[in-house]
C-alpha cells in the first residue's frame, strides 16, 4: 500500500473524485450527530437508575457520625463520603474536601482563590507585578484552558509525550520562572489522548525544583477509575505520596468527581490535598457556604458502599464505552492506517481519542464533518487560546452517540480526513 | 410596676440576690441548648420527607422541555425550576438563574465576580484606587458581613427603622460616594429584627440617585414566604419592578433559596436580576461550571408544583415555628415587659427575634447564657466587624430547640437580662 505522499498527482486526483462522491452522498443524508463533548450516553445513565431509589422517606438520613444530612452544616463533607472519594485515588479521608456536583467549579474556585487570596499564605496573585503563568500540556482539556484564559493567566504550551508532559521542558521552565504558578495535568487517560503518566514523569513532577513557592500542580484525576478494559488497568503513582517523599508535600491540588461514574449533573466533586492546603482553603470556604448537599453525599455512599462498588459499576460503563471506542479505532485503522496522513494513540481508558491529521488540516476536517451533520469538538480546542499551531489535533468523543451513529460518523470522518489530506498535498 | 431605673439601690440588690439564686439553680442543671443559628428543627425537616420519594427509578427524569436531567448541561437551570423560583418573588422566569444548594454561595460568588470582573462591564473593583464600600443596615446578618469583610470591603453601618434602613442616611451616602458599590438588604422579615421594608422604603431604594454606576442592592429575600401567621401575611413591593419604573432597572441582585422551605442542605438557590445583569454573569458562569444539579431542580418542581404548593408547605412550618416564637416572646413580655431594660419587635415571619438590652449588656448576657449551658448567637454578630457600638443587640433564634427546651431557655434568658441590667445600674 502506498502512503499518500508516495502517490502521484493523478492517483491523488482519482482518489479525490471518489471521496468527493462519497462525501456528497453522506451530506445528502441530512445527519445530525453530536460527538463534541465527553458526555455519557443514555445507556450509561440507565446503569445508575437504582441510585434514584437508595434514599427515600423510609431510610435513615443520618450519617455514620449521627449527622442529620437534611440540615445545615458540615462544611467539608460527611466522613463516609470523604472515605469513598479518598479511596478512588488512594488518598486518606483527612486529605479530602467534598464539594457540590462539579469538579470544574472546584478548579475554577481554586484558581480564583489563589488570585484573590494567595496560596497557603502567599501573596495574592492579583497583587503581583507581571503576569501569572500556567504550564499547559498540549493537547489538553479546553475547559482547563478556559479557566486560565478567563483570569488572564498566560498559558505556556508543553508538548505531551507518550509518558506525559515533556519533563525536560517542564523542569527547565518551573525552575527558572517564579511567575509560573501552576500546571494543568490529567494524569490518567489524559484528555484528549488517553495518555497515562509514567512513574518517571510523576516522580519528576514531585521532585522538580520550582521557583515559585506557591506553585501547585492542578491534578485533574478525572478518569481515575474510568477503564475501557478491566483486564488491562493502568495504575499511576500516588502523586501526593511522591511529593511528600520528595520533600514537596504541598505541591498538589488533586480533583476528582463522580460525574462520569453516576449522573453527570448530580455527582460529587472533591478536592484532595494536604491538611495544610485544605486548612488554608477552608478559611475561605467557611465564608462562601455553610456546606454542600449532604443527602447526595449519603446517596453516593449508600449506593456504591466503597471503591469495589465503584469499580464494579465502572465495568458496566466500560461494556458500553469500549465498543464505541473500538468502532472509531477500527474504522480509522482500516481506512487511514498506513496512509501516512494521520496518527493516534489507542487509549485504554478515559473518554477521548486524540487524533492528529497532517499539518493544517484539522480545521478543514472538522468543518467538513459539520457540513455533513456531525458536530465534533472544535479544532484548536485542545490548545490554549484555541490555537493549535500546527492545526492538526482533533478530539474525538465517542461516548454519546449510539453504536450505529458512531459507525456512520467514523466512516464519514475517514472520508473527510482523506479528502482534506489530498487537498493539502495537491496544493503543496 | 417600677422600672429598674426607678428602683432604689436596696431594691436592686434584693432583686439581684433572688436572681442570682435562680441563675445558680439553672447552672446546676448542666444544660446544653443551642439557640445560635437559624436552623430548622427536626420536626420541620420531617415535614418534607416525601421530597425524598418524588424522584425514583420509576419516574421520567426529563424536564418539560425534554432535557435529560441526569446528564450534563443547562447552565442556568431547567425551565420549570426557573418558573417555580421566580414565582416565589413575583419575578419572571427569564430573570432567574438557578444555582446549587446555597444562596450564600451565590452571594459570595456575586461579590467575588464584581471584584475580579466588574459589574455589567464596569471596572473590576480590584483595579480601583481606594476602598470599595458597602452599606450595611444594622443590626443585620452576620454571614453577609463576613463576605464583605473577607474581601476587605469597608462596611458602613446604617441604622434600621421599623420601615427598613434609614433612607435619609442611605440616600445621602450613595449619592455622594462612588466607592459605595453595594448594600446588603433582607427586605422581608429582616435578620434579626423581622422588620418588613415599607413601600416607601422600597420606592426610595429604587429611585435614589447613586454615584456609582455599578452600585447594586444585594436583595436577600431569604424569608419571602416564611410567614409565622398565614392570616397576617406581609407583602413587599417588587423591587425589580420599582427599579424599572424609576429608570434604574439593573440596580438589584435578588437572592432566594428553598433551604428553609425543604431541606437546608439540599435546597435550590437562585439569583434574580435583569436579562442584562444575568448575561454578564453567565459569561463568567459558563467558565465556572457546566451546570448545577438538575435532578434536584426537578425534585423541587415535582414536589411543590407551584407557589401555592410552597405556601401550603410553609403553613406547616409556621405551625411548628409560631409556638416557639410565642414562648420566647411571651416569656420576655411577662418577665421583662415594663422594666425599661429591654426592647424587641414582634416579628410576623422569618427566623429571628432582634433583642436590645441596655447599653453595654449584650456580651454579658450572652456569656451568662453560655455559662448556663445555652449557646446563643455571639453578641456583636449582628454588626459589621462583630462590633455592636452600643453592645446591646442579641439575635434570638427560636427554631431549633424543642418547645420544652425553649421554655427553659427563655426563663434563663429573662434572669440573665435582669441580672446584667441590675449590675449595670449598680455600677453606674
Amino acid at each position: 500500500m502506498k502512503t499518500y505522499n508516495e502517490m502521484s498527482k493523478e492517483e491523488l486526483l482519482a482518489a479525490k473524485q471518489e471521496l468527493e462522491a462519497a462525501y456528497q452522498e453522506y451530506k445528502s443524508r441530512n445527519l445530525s450527530l453530536d460527538m463534541s463533548r465527553g458526555k455519557p450516553s443514555q445507556d450509561q445513565l440507565d446503569l445508575s437508575m437504582e441510585f434514584m431509589d437508595i434514599l427515600n422517606s423510609g431510610v435513615d438520613l443520618k450519617s455514620e457520625e449521627g449527622i442529620d444530612c437534611r440540615n445545615y452544616g458540615v462544611l467539608d463533607g460527611i466522613k463516609e463520603a470523604k472515605e469513598l472519594m479518598a479511596s478512588l485515588v488512594d488518598a486518606t479521608p483527612d486529605q479530602v474536601i467534598i464539594y457540590g456536583n462539579s469538579s470544574l467549579n472546584v478548579m475554577y474556585d481554586t484558581v480564583a482563590r489563589s488570585i484573590m487570596e494567595g496560596v497557603m499564605g502567599s501573596t495574592p496573585w492579583f497583587r503581583l507585578d507581571g503576569k501569572v503563568k500556567f504550564l499547559c500540556p498540549v493537547p489538553g482539556y479546553d475547559r482547563h484552558f478556559a479557566i486560565t484564559e478567563h483570569f488572564g493567566i498566560e498559558m505556556i504550551n508543553v508538548p505531551m509525550t507518550e509518558e506525559g508532559p515533556d519533563m525536560d521542558i517542564v523542569e527547565e521552565l518551573v525552575a527558572g520562572d517564579p511567575m509560573i504558578k501552576g500546571m494543568w495535568c490529567v494524569p490518567k487517560y489524559s484528555n484528549p489522548q488517553g495518555i497515562v503518566y509514567s512513574d518517571q514523569t510523576i516522580r519528576r513532577l514531585a521532585a522538580m525544583k520550582v521557583a515559585a513557592e506557591d506553585f501547585r500542580i492542578y491534578w485533574d484525576n478525572a478518569y481515575c477509575v474510568h477503564y475501557l478494559d478491566f483486564d488491562h488497568q493502568d495504575h499511576i503513582l500516588n502523586i501526593m505520596e511522591e511529593c511528600a517523599k520528595a520533600g514537596n508535600p504541598h505541591r498538589v491540588y488533586e480533583f476528582v468527581s463522580t460525574s462520569k461514574i453516576v449522573f453527570p449533573g448530580s455527582g460529587l466533586a472533591a478536592l484532595i490535598s494536604t491538611k495544610e492546603n485544605l486548612a488554608a482553603i477552608k478559611t475561605q470556604m467557611t465564608i462562601q457556604t455553610i456546606g454542600h448537599d449532604k443527602l447526595n453525599q449519603l446517596r453516593h455512599v449508600r449506593y456504591f458502599k466503597n471503591k469495589e462498588g465503584v469499580l464494579e459499576h465502572m465495568k458496566k460503563h466500560a461494556e458500553l464505552l469500549k465498543p464505541r471506542f473500538d468502532i472509531i479505532l477500527g474504522t480509522m485503522e482500516e481506512g487511514l492506517g498506513g496512509l501516512g496522513i494521520a496518527s493516534w494513540i489507542v487509549p485504554k481508558g478515559g473518554y477521548f481519542i486524540g487524533f492528529d491529521s497532517m499539518e493544517g488540516c484539522a480545521k478543514k476536517i472538522v468543518a467538513m464533518m459539520k457540513e455533513a451533520g456531525v458536530v465534533m469538538t472544535g479544532a484548536g480546542a485542545t490548545y490554549p487560546y484555541k490555537n493549535d499551531p500546527k492545526d492538526c489535533n482533533i478530539r474525538i468523543a465517542p461516548s454519546y452517540p449510539t453504536v450505529e451513529e458512531l459507525k456512520l460518523a467514523a466512516d464519514i470522518f475517514v472520508v473527510c480526513v482523506k479528502l482534506a489530506s489530498i487537498e493539502k498535498l495537491l496544493a503543496a
